[in-house]
């Protein structure tokens, strides 16, 4: 027996009731279904004239109103929970019948996931959803990972559900097989986290060097989403600091506690770098400015503690420093979507995705956090060249960085010597430097191994791994 | 029925050979077995007269051939291979022996072996050993973690074949239970690489902007080795920098290939730091720096970006230079050790272990990679305050740093300045900027996770959680 529903939800929290909502308002009769009866009710109650929902009130009857292929969404919490939905709906299934994981997984999670129903015939999409509570409704941004089978079934759908970028194209893209989707959501996040620190650096500097108030700084911040940095970030960064705590009078974001919160996804980013071995510094300092800010002890048992005495810039000094904080954030952005796609391009290759990197920027062009005007140039340097080896080496931009430098390098220099923290510009900046220098001394750190710990070296001017008898007369051995 | 051995060693590669002999030159009796007999043979063969060896060619002779309770130590490869060893062993022991793991275990993998170990009877102990082969035979630094039990038992051998410190005392302590020896040796490894790489960005910026020859840097290491940079690593960073290569008669660290090999323990440290929310990235970026040498593609693919234009020094400007440095990395190494030192109490605090963090210095000024005069002053610093916070605040590292602070930002401005990667100079000053900090722009990001995802904010001025009406008329509300 197979019903008309075209999609089905279950876990009916924020996200899925959103996009519940958003397939419905799309024309697909959406069967929806909830651990607890009354949220499914409440769900068709008040928005039952969006469209077309069929209530279930049993993995039975939610199963049974699904047309074939049937289309499952499970919207609960990763871990635990999603093993437990998958484990009550897969005995349900039929062959060649979908079941989308939309939330946060771990990508290993999904790719044992997508093995484990592979072998019982069943496809698996662990499909990266990004745009929160606003853009599971209107439109996220999604990244589905699965066999090319499901996304032919699925597809067109997530294509009508997903953001529109600018040019009408839908936010969405069959990323590749198994875990690529939740991958590619991963470093999406790790990416932002990224960002948001750089634009908090930006802040810092234009509060504590140029002098200026948050108000006058949203000022700055409304002006740049007007160039090159036009983006959702750079928009919201604006109206946060222009808003005044009615309680106090005071600028908004001198209420709030200075201490950041995580909820993983960039942790794991970085732990998941370190094992494909690629640096991802930027981010990194991202995940660590956030984690610093949390340690209130260490902080307190801080403060007094050394620094320079600030040097406040003068109005038209302060302008100009504001021109040059633009040229630095545009070129550690820069730096820290070279280190992110790096990631993603390493991921694919150890786990065989084939992922599309210029598609990928594409996608996120609208609906999720990280959306941007800069992202259409990173699909055109993937275009252009498919298989760059590095993000920033493009033409373009490696153009506007070396305009952009003499810019970054004062800016960083000013905070050290200020001591304003920049920990993300400094990392990239060091990053670049690092990938442009003709020797690195890392030649250096290859000797002391060899010291220490016999650990061999590779020679410039020919092939073979050596070791050098350092407790004697210096000796050379190939080994 | 039992042996006179007072110790075992199964596994006789270097290390374990090494080990083995070490037991036996300090006068106690040595059971040693190998899976290729040949292996024992040859070591009773070559080193019999170094002391007492009772060679076993079978799993259960080298049992019997230990007095009770035994104490059998494992020097295999970490992971499988130690698991399989340990299953062939535990059948044949009884109630109270000990098994050592020497090996550099993941700390998770020990907690599981000891649980299951402690189940059956059997005291499991993961010691962290750094030293490598030469440590080993003459005297490594011990990092044993177990119930105090077998500490009782194997602590006063341990203590024999320990190195000593200057003062005589061995580098050997109870750690903690369970998995507390291979955490701390993990971290010993990790801040090791951040040692190393601090050591290998002033030897470029001596290189680059003193230009100074690698001859000449030797000369420069060796005087800071005679003040409180005094260490291992920078005598062997003088020997290695003076060396010349017979083939070419070029500075040895010219023709070594740039590209710095990892082993995990490293990516490991940064890893469980992520997890246990310990910002480490003095550690993180001495990872990506290797990682980053090593990407001879991207490398390739980036020579051509921009930098600015070097700007040698002249001859009293580059001695002055140099003292900076001096300087620089000496606080930037204190900084190194303080996240070091917080990771070790975030896992001590999370994992139970109590673990007493001057006495883990102490036993790192003997035997280890990163033994130094240092680590006395560390040791002083958590005698004088057991629950100091961080490592930096204490008294006197504060006040070195205040004296050198003004040098360590000058020379990292002038690695910005002209182009010369310094990620983890500017990462620890970054984070000691960020420590001292009034305010973090973590409230702007706390701002902005709220505008994009309602994930509420604390306040300055009350207690609990809100939420901003972003979308209307920006009106708080307490959640």
């Amino acid at each position: 027996m197979s019903g008309t529903a075209q999609i089905g939800v279950t876990g009916l929290a924020v996200m899925g009731r959103n996009l519940a909502r958003n397939f419905a308002r799309n024309g697909f009769t959406v069967a929806v279904h909830n651990r607890t009866a009354s949220r499914t009710d409440a769900l068709v109650k008040e928005f039952g004239d969006e469209g077309t929902f069929v209530a279930a009130h049993t993995p039975e009857e939610f199963v049974a109103a699904l047309e074939r292929p049937r289309r499952l969404m499970i919207m609960v919490k990763a871990g635990d929970p999603t093993d437990a939905v998958i484990q009550e709906f897969a005995p349900l299934l039929e062959d060649g019948d979908v079941i989308i994981d939309g939330g946060n997984a771990h990508f290993e999670d999904t790719r044992r996931r997508e093995k484990e129903l592979r072998e019982r015939g069943i496809h698996f999409v662990g499909a990266g959803i990004s745009g929160g509570e606003e853009g599971a409704l209107h439109g996220p941004s999604i990244m589905p990972g699965g066999s090319a089978e499901s996304y032919a079934s699925l597809g067109p759908m997530l294509e009508r559900i997903a953001a529109k970028a600018e040019d009408g194209a839908p936010c969405v893209t069959h990323i590749g097989p198994d875990g690529a989707g939740h991958f590619v959501k991963m470093v999406h996040n790790g990416i932002e986290y990224a960002d948001m620190q750089l634009i908090a650096e930006a802040y810092q500097l234009l509060r504590d060097v140029a002098g200026y108030s948050p108000a006058r700084i949203a000022d700055v911040f409304r002006s740049w989403n007007s160039g090159r940095l036009d983006s959702y970030l750079i928009e919201i960064t604006a109206e946060v600091l222009s808003h005044v705590d009615a309680a106090t009078g005071e600028p908004f974001v001198d209420v709030v506690l200075d201490r950041a919160e995580q909820k993983g996804t960039g942790r794991w980013t970085v732990q998941i770098a370190l094992d494909l071995g690629v640096p991802v510094s930027g981010i990194a300092e991202a995940v660590f400015a956030r984690s610093v800010s949390g340690h209130a002890d260490l902080r307190e048992a801080s403060r007094h503690l050394a620094g320079p005495t600030a040097h406040r810039l003068g109005e038209d000094e302060a302008a100009a420093f504001s021109d040059r904080v633009e040229q630095a954030l545009y070129a550690s952005k820069i730096v820290a979507y070279t280190q992110g796609f790096h990631q993603i391009s390493a991921g694919s290759e150890r786990y065989d995705w084939d992922i599309d990197l210029g598609r990928v920027a594409s996608i996120w062009r609208g609906g999720c956090i990280i959306r941007a005007a800069f992202l259409d140039r990173i699909t055109s340097a993937y275009e252009a060249r498919p298989g760059l080896p590095v993000l920033l080496s493009d033409k373009s931009f490696a153009e506007e960085i070396a305009a952009a430098q003499d810019d970054w390098r004062t800016v960083i220099a000013t905070a050290v010597t200020q001591g304003v923290p920049t920990p993300a510009f400094a990392a990239t900046l060091a990053y670049y430097d690092s990938l442009r220098a003709e020797r690195l001394p890392a030649a250096l750190t290859q000797g002391q191994r060899d010291y220490f710990g016999a650990h061999t070296y590779h020679r410039t001017d020919r092939d073979g791994t050596f070791h050098t008898l350092w407790g004697g007369e210096k000796n050379e051995v190939e080994s």
